[in-house]
């Protein structure tokens, strides 16, 4: 997997700045990013993320495409932000099913190349991006729904966990859940706050200090994950769940959503900085001593 | 349904205030309040309430009769109201059982006849009169235990939600939930802080979030009632029920309720003003632009 | 269980100040406190409390051995206390289990004889040593177990609930819980906390309100225990736990053992003093009217 990770990085362009390419959609990034055309059902595709956006049901469709296992590297989480904003501002869709096209893994998280023997710089622009990633998802007036298709540890669970619904394949070889402690690493308080919202605070507690990863059968008792069905049905199930969410108008659905996560978004809203100070910090202090093993469910 | 509301809307006299009312028991309020008599047991019937108090056991036993759906209008809130303090200030009444005497139903929610059409006035009123109603049986110093007979959406689910302990009929017909969602109507804050003090975050996430109504097995499931016996056994297990907190040292067991709900309490209590100036608001703005469904568990 | 716990009061030196002497190691305590001898596997025996330390595993396991309930007085929370802190000053030590060398009772809990009949300075006094116990156990940085191999009532549940894990015995004899009311006692909000924690808000306030005491089996089910198993097996399954927790790195693990524990801990630590007097003043006013009942599992 490392080999991998560092070929990914090989094909990683010079980026200057997550947040300034999301407001002026720098040209990089601009190049990259999927353009969702106003006909009945479109598909458009990055280098790494391919969006199907069907017009009709105003239901897009998200598939993650960065080999070997969509790792969150600065470059990617840039593709993901670009275009979950650009279906947001489209009014016309109403509900997003992210899912993975590489086999056997959903998201193996962070990018751990982005995090070791790279500038301070570079460390405190990743790590925007990985905020604006789940402000972005955990915020969405859309109605997001995960189809867990594979294992999904650390990042990848949290960006499940962004999600209003999961659906996971029901193979007992994938596994999810935020196994930082196991690296060394600690995950951050909105990591923490997140986990704590979606299955409460003592099997938050346990999962955090063991960095426990589950099974499909274990996700699903503690509440992990809503729904586990086979390895063929996680996207068309996710399609069939979002027709029940699009009968709820709208407007109250935001509302309720917005009154339910915005305590826990408003708290890092006003603690960046200070979050991304203190991963810079703990970052080239030589914390992160180990590395994550392999999440690709064959082990 | 809406015939029938309208026809509890023709008898509803004017009043002229929940909360003036409340302190000065108003000639109309005090014709409708149950008197309650000081002898072993003794029976006072409202036009919608009737309270069966017996002083050998300490226990009232609240009967909603307000056809045909026990909704929540401001005079039946106001009865409510005035009947519940009654029982609070009687030291010799430790224990409330709140069912309902309609087929199928135990409460179908706020009377969506005092939320459309009135004035901006009217409508003040009556939301103050369903904060009253929250805050006097959510910090009630009686055991209060709701014998949930028939189906309860919206508010009727808010209303058993207050109580120490619910008991719900294992009809399949009859279900429980917030669903506002599913009207274009947005629950405030402190209904949700009640949802979540009862299920948690999660589940009051995509409760809330779908307007979901439960079926009797599910709220059980999920913990949004505590026990369902067969329709006949109802209320009998609520007294049963009663026995058992009534073994419990008053003052340790008041003390012990107030630490829980207090935040929750201090909360509306803070906000009181802005929650009516928002519902009002809202409401004349049109937001509330669908009525309830049927909920008599015949669907 | 009253005579036994007076033969255990006149076996009681005077102590003068839990804190100094936590922090002086002053002479009373100092003599029964364990030493911890640097060599391979070490025990010490206090009075009350005998510690085996096994350096090659860095466990030590705590024996609760106070006749005849294992009562928390407040010689019997000083030893604790100052056991735990000098494993907790000892970086060899990582993982603490914590057990009953007691039949048939883990803890009985707070030690009635010390909140009646004695001074308020004593009474102070006894409080502070409880504050103190809690807050070591809750914020310990070690890995904590707790091998509940008997009934465990109030503080005794208190105490088992401090821990990261907690492994109960499948006697339904035995039982465990906050039983304040039933005592007419009112737990303080930082019990609650800690329950709030383990089993979440709902069930916390009918297992407060009720003062229940739970069967093993039903603590597994609502999350107060975390596992069961044969009564001889309690001390070996919660080894075997230990060997998990173990291949945790330790820093990221007490940093995320911190993370989810602080705000409850700061809560309490921000309030000792009016906590204590707060204890006093419902001590000296009579309010504690009634004695624990039998925790021995025989009843």
């Amino acid at each position: 997997m490392k080999m991998a990770l560092r070929a990914c990085l090989r094909t990683k362009p010079g980026l200057t700045g997550l947040l300034s390419q999301l407001s002026c959609s720098g040209h990089a990034a601009a190049r990259r990013a999927p353009a969702l055309v106003a006909q009945r059902s479109s598909s458009s595709t990055s280098q790494k993320i391919k969006v199907d956006f069907d017009q009709s049901s105003g239901v897009a469709v998200m598939h993650m495409q960065s080999p070997p296992v969509n790792s969150l590297s600065l470059e990617f989480l840039t593709d993901v932000c670009i275009a979950l904003e650009k279906l947001e501002m489209d009014k016309s869709c109403r509900g997003l099913v992210v899912t993975s096209s590489q086999p056997k893994v959903f998201s193996a998280g962070l990018d751990i190349l982005d995090m070791y023997g790279k500038s301070p710089e570079h460390c405190a622009e990743f790590w925007k991006a990985v905020q604006e990633m789940w402000l972005k998802f955990y915020g969405s007036n859309m109605i997001t729904i995960a189809a867990v298709n594979g294992s999904s540890p650390a990042g990848g669970c949290l960006l499940s966990m962004t999600c209003d619904y999961r659906i996971m394949a029901d193979n007992p070889r994938y596994s999810i859940g935020l196994n930082e402690t196991k690296l060394g690493i600690v995950a951050p308080f909105w990591f923490k706050d997140t986990m704590v919202n979606t299955v409460g605070h003592r099997a938050t507690e346990m999962a955090l200090q063991l960095g426990l990863l589950y099974s499909p059968a274990e996700a699903l008792k503690i509440g992990l994950v809503d729904q586990l069905v086979h390895e063929d049905q996680v996207l068309t199930t996710a399609t069939e769940t979002m027709t029940k969410w699009l009968a709820i108008p709208d407007h109250a659905r935001q509302l309720t959503k917005s009154m339910m996560r915005k305590p826990t978004i408003d708290k890092l809203a006003a603690n960046r900085e200070a979050d991304v100070n203190n991963f810079v910090k703990f970052h080239h202090q030589g914390l992160y001593s180990e590395v994550p093993g392999d999440v690709s469910g064959d082990a």
